[in-house]
């Protein structure tokens, strides 16, 4: 494992504290910058201008989602601007770079040398965990939101993907009365063996469900959909774009519609942190 | 069942709209008096002056607790003072009274008549019920104070009743690695056959927990074993008076303490209603 | 705990070796006797006389139960009767003696010395533990007699005493649909909130169970009970004399109710020998 | 649904006369031949020639495999050969025909017609719903042999396809301490993320398991790997052929080994009978 021993972390957001506390209580060297304005555990780690950071490093991590404009990194706590261009890139040459959703990076022309740049976003296991504080947000979430208990609740959960499974599993944990949705036999198998109700995405039944969480990134809660939903029914939707709710919809009828995008890294930015850490230690023991 | 017919709902908070909402759903007449301030739910109930909803009804239901000062009704929607005088009781006289902690009412020397009064906060389903809400409502605490996820977390449960019980059956349920605390050798084995860790709560160990839920009325933890606890620990203590926390000491020692009494109201106000309709319809088949 | 360093194990079966095997690994001097005929483990004891073990050890374990017949120790595996006689409760006078259900002991006019016996089958932690294999012999009983599979299956518990709750735990983690009957309201409240169906003793439902546990002892499937109960089911009578089951009618009616009584020294000896052992260090810890 | 009304059933055993029973409840017809020494459940069915079976039926059920020689029907209850030749499969030419390992029957040169021949044994949501019954027999299996319980034994489960999920998940349910092995970063976070211990399945652990489950068909115990086992194991080898335990090696060692192949048929001939039902209902609504 000790082949990176220097790390810097450059921009992002609690999550990347959280990734460089922890790496650095695992005895390595961190150094960060672009966390200027973060008022949050920053007094543990040690902070220098970009130029020191990326020199006195060996591998560096970028945030999740590296940018989102494609032109400047993701560093909501930097109090300037960190240009994606030529000079950047210069730096980062001979490092190893560790980002997230790296193909926003790639659509634009920038000189990036893609064989030192390993996107822990892509990878199975981050998904996977991921999935955990997602489904532990929208569990918070269907808390703060319901006037019920989840014990006793009943809940239907759309998809049986990872989100879907862990969901699923958590809310039966907690004492809901679960039903899953999917479409393939084999996944209705599942769903039936783990003792949850089965429901067909195709065709949701008109149970007046107290709690329903969306995981299908498509429009399963349409005003067709949503006209058989319980008016007092709280509906999250984890979904990425294009969601699964017709929101307009859900407003007309009154239901309690909640998009709940990117949970990780608002719910609990250290599970976040570390999740991003093993995968990062993993790409370096299996592909470094 | 059907012993009573009419029922009138005076005083209290949210949870009593819900007991009434429910009810009046199971078929009954309700009515309510005591809510003018409430601006939740109340327009699907009938409001009427004190004389009228008692004079109308044959079962009253009274507030959890009766009473806060035992002189007023615990009424925090009411736009005026409901006086636990002569007068009151003089109506209640033929009427089957249905509150929670009377014992504060008997400390007076008002006209009651114990013999039409039943306390549902004293009957052991209410208290096994009401655990269910405040395990969740300290669940919901725990995922919003701490920056990690449930599961994973090392917690800690100090003490094995009812909300123990319940509180350690969830966490588990959300993968949370579970160590209860109690005293006694037939406690310590169905701890252990739970799959819990056992921890003799005389002697708490040094494990460095990620979040403690405390249920005993006793400064367990005081100064001295809160020197012990990791300082980034959340630590939630669900006693009644006296409580469990030392909070002095807490605070000088940058420890996340948070006193949460009396969690069901405020977390989940419907199950709470059903849980007090529930006990009610019990006394009314078993005791009436 | 090391008040006691020599133990002497003497009669009783594959639960008393295996207690003695165990007490013997963690690192105390055993010796047995009354073990004569067993093939089962007995090359890594130390047998010996009756006369020199009792002599050579500081606490003597008799079996479970000590007694059958009230006038010879329960030593199946004995190539000859050892007598309660004069003679032997002589030789235990200054012993600390620890046995099951010395009551039926103290029944006869025998010399014994109530202050050095102790029974660990009075011991609640005893009666906690021992549920386990209970319950898990009655799955297997289950397993081999039921021609489906537990998953999926509608099993019946009746009772909530010890056996009950763990036995409809068990039940539930192998995917069965369980429905748990009771008589008080505060247990109705737990069966619910554990997820278990309710079903009240004194008027069970019609369903037709697939396998059915009863933990009750008292006959409550007579002929009534069981005309209603289906053909096909399997039931399994834990409960002790008088039993649960009128087997006359039972056979009458062609259905297959099996007795199964003091189920943890035949399914796993190993398991009741350490909770025996468990229960004898916690009298040492506490009492002596 | 309603696409096939007669169905034959022709060979098999006790499972193809559940599949009989199970359909016949349905309400359909059904005919059965090839079990004249079947002494279950045959008087509830109607038996008849195998001419006439098959020429009364719309959907002919074959078994599991269908044949073990390639030259004769697998129908261990049958009073005579039914051979596999041209007559047979001229009887068949214009039936649905469902059985199991179709590849078997396709490597002789007869003139089966692979458009009327579905293979319910290649469906995925027969191999997942068969991995319970496996998973409960390899249970009861361990409970028979193991001597103490399965609730706090150390238990190490190799392999995270269908049956090592499913006997993870129950034998938690009862409480063991569950390790499972697997090769896969994915596999390794969902296996923790379940609450299970990780073990690599290239470097498995010395710890002395109680019991072992291998679900490998790789000889993943060999001689090597047995020499770090602990002599008291029971190891019950679940892998088709060839195997996952090197038997001489075991038998040496003393080692318990147990090879546990086609359990569904034998522990629940009920379930696995409702299995095949179940996965021709799905080919007859989505093939047919």
């Amino acid at each position: 494992m000790r082949k990176i021993e220097y790390f810097g972390i450059v921009g992002g957001d609690k999550r990347q504290l959280e990734t460089a506390l922890s790496i650095q209580k695992d005895g390595y060297n961190v150094n960060i910058c672009g966390f200027e304005n973060a008022n949050f555990k920053i007094k543990d780690l040690k902070q220098d201008t970009l130029n020191n950071v990326i020199s006195k490093s060996e591998g560096i991590i970028l945030p999740l989602p590296v940018t989102r404009n494609g032109t400047s990194l993701n560093a909501p706590f930097s109090n300037s601007e960190i240009l994606l261009n030529n000079e950047f890139f210069e730096l980062l040459k001979d490092k190893k770079v560790f980002c997230g959703m790296a193909e926003i990076l790639y659509k634009s022309d920038l000189p990036y040398n893609k064989n030192n740049i390993y996107d822990y976003f892509n990878r199975e296991e981050f998904t996977v965990e991921n999935a955990v504080p997602t489904a532990e947000g929208a569990i918070e979430i269907a808390m703060r939101e319901y006037s019920g208990t989840i014990n006793g609740s009943k809940c239907l959960v759309t998809g049986y993907g990872r989100i879907g499974k862990i969901l699923a599993k958590f809310l039966t944990g907690l004492g809901a009365d679960v039903t899953v949705s999917a479409r393939k036999k084999e996944d209705e198998a599942w769903i039936k063996l783990q003792g949850y109700h089965f429901a067909n995405t195709n065709n949701l039944p008109e149970i007046q469900f107290d709690i329903i969480f969306n995981t299908i990134p498509s429009t399963i809660f349409n005003a067709r959909t949503l006209a058989k939903t319980a008016a007092n029914a709280v509906l999250i939707d984890l979904a990425s774009a294009p969601y699964g709710v017709d929101y307009n919809a859900a407003k007309r009828l009154g239901i309690n519609a909640i998009k709940a995008p990117s949970l990780p890294g608002k719910v609990a930015p250290k599970t976040a942190g570390e999740i991003i850490k093993n995968t990062i230690y993993n790409i370096i023991e299996e592909e470094l």
